[in-house]
């Protein structure tokens, strides 16, 4: 298929012939976020052989390159309405990946409430890139950033932690297959009720997508304090222990790993009683990790409170 | 310079500390359009030996694509406010490579008054892959789109076509060096006054970025109607005007050659009268090169008007 027919067959399907994408048939969408509601706004890529493996499924492909644009919005408490879509694919890509691409994409949406609103679409890369920019709303002054985090606050993260990171080691035949923690790595869930449910209550929150050490870092910094992480506190899956339990550098690779797209963020000591009830409202284990410092650095704290010096402390573009 | 310093010194200089971007420190922009208006997004995307060569200034790269994107919002009647920068670099890029971008990006914000609102830095691609996603805001209900052709009306363009197709031959060494014609490749003008200028008189506008031909049919499918386009009227500059005279196909490659970032638009022709003085306000050739009928296709006429077969009209990705 050609770009014309790509768009026609693929994409048109998935936009509304209106406002904002004008069915796919204008270059511009037009949008404008309901009253008394701000925009918010993130663009996350994919690069083959670095976000997603060359054998990769496009179905999955598609899937893990929208969630993850989703976990930004949930970090920031918004509700996603739409996204535009960059593809720069290599010479030729067969008509049966476009289907499953654009299947998948079907699927996300309805999932989601979410629609296509524009894209460009471009061939002649030596490796398949994508960019997704995607849109949500959020009651107007209330998204939540990384920027609100004071020392005495505690570090809280949901769900479970490393298990993307095995996921992956066992979809490259690294560990042995495990169709859990695969379905970890390939189908996150962004936390947008998480998310949603943080208003009135975290200080700060970011999504983890380089690494719950490096993101406790950005927030970090972003807030301009410091923190203590407590390794031990680390919530983990039942495989995802037995690999931690079985060498001694395993927790750390579980915490500097990546693509969990869990919810990492403070709460004030006040709401601590809180945390029960957002555990209980959102199904998901929501676990104290640490605490917010004035140190402006995080100290990662093994068993019996000792320092646990890391290296590389999540993924890191253009490092040399 | 690693991901993270190419944050910190290259890009959070071009964006504001506080919303819409945070400095860069938080995973999404919040932005919300002024009272009264609405938001118009737009997506394009460029790769390393399709889009731009890979010779070419970082300087250049950078300035093409931004202005790209403003094209498309110019072809809305729009004024930029801001966009998002997602960029997909080879393992390694030299640090003058990125201080040349970045110092390019910081004199095209200043010249649109737009400002750097987010984006996503990532390396491993084998080629360079650029995104921008550029958001702009107009009049609510004010935004101009290709689909309100109607038969009758005035097909006009502003500028002159065929330069940026030169400009690419000359700097590729196909043709004599020419800085007029190179310029015009390198340094496109988004038309955002003509756009603006076009509220209340256009009924349908696209930017040429294809093609003339192709983009002319692209805004006939989305207006559901058909045209005639006269070749010889198409406005030529002196050294466009001499390469059409010295072969029988050359005007044909001029017409299709595409990235003029010329407004092409339709007008009803009880406003012919105003077409002078857009001329005069946005000092620029402003050309009436053909007619909207109700046939749904694009006849090019020649000289005498005679039909005009052309195969090639345009740049289409994924050509098999």
């Amino acid at each position: 298929m050609d770009e014309l027919a790509i768009i026609d067959k693929i994409f048109r399907p998935l936009a509304a012939p209106g406002a904002p994408a004008f069915g796919l048939k204008n270059d511009t969408a037009i949008y404008t976020p309901p009253e008394d509601h701000d925009l918010v706004i993130t663009t996350d890529v994919m690069i083959e052989g670095v976000h997603f493996l060359k054998t990769e499924e496009p179905g999955v492909i598609a899937r893990r390159l929208l969630r993850s644009n989703l976990s930004d919005l949930a970090a920031s408490a918004a509700t996603p309405v739409g996204y535009l879509l960059g593809l720069m694919g290599t010479a030729k890509i067969e008509t049966t990946w476009w289907q499953a691409f654009g299947a998948s994409l079907a699927f996300e949406q309805k999932e989601f409430g979410i629609a296509l609103f524009g894209g460009d679409t471009t061939s002649g890369s030596k490796s398949l890139c994508l960019s997704i920019t995607a849109l949500g709303i959020v009651q107007r002054g209330g998204a939540l950033t990384r920027l609100g985090a004071s020392p005495g606050d505690l570090v809280c993260v949901s769900g479970t932690i490393g298990d993307a990171t095995l996921g992956l080691l066992s979809l490259k035949g690294d560990m042995p297959h495990d169709d859990f923690l695969i379905a970890r790595f390939q189908n996150p869930l962004p936390r947008l009720e998480v998310g949603r449910a943080l208003l009135g209550l975290a200080s700060a929150t970011i999504d983890i997508s380089d690494g719950l050490v490096m993101d406790l870092e950005s927030l970090c910094a972003a807030s301009e304090v410091g923190a203590t992480l407590d390794l031990d506190a680390v919530p983990l899956s039942p495989p995802a222990k037995d690999y931690a339990n079985a060498g001694p550098a395993n927790l750390v690779q579980l915490v500097t790993g990546g693509d969990d797209f869990e919810l990492l963020f403070t709460v004030p000591p006040q709401h601590r009683d809180d945390l029960p009830a957002l555990a209980k409202k959102t199904g998901l284990p929501i676990t104290i990790i640490g605490e917010i410092n004035d140190t402006r650095q995080v100290d990662v704290r093994g068993k019996d409170g000792r320092p646990v010096a890391i290296k590389t402390k999540g993924y890191r573009h253009f490092k040399e």
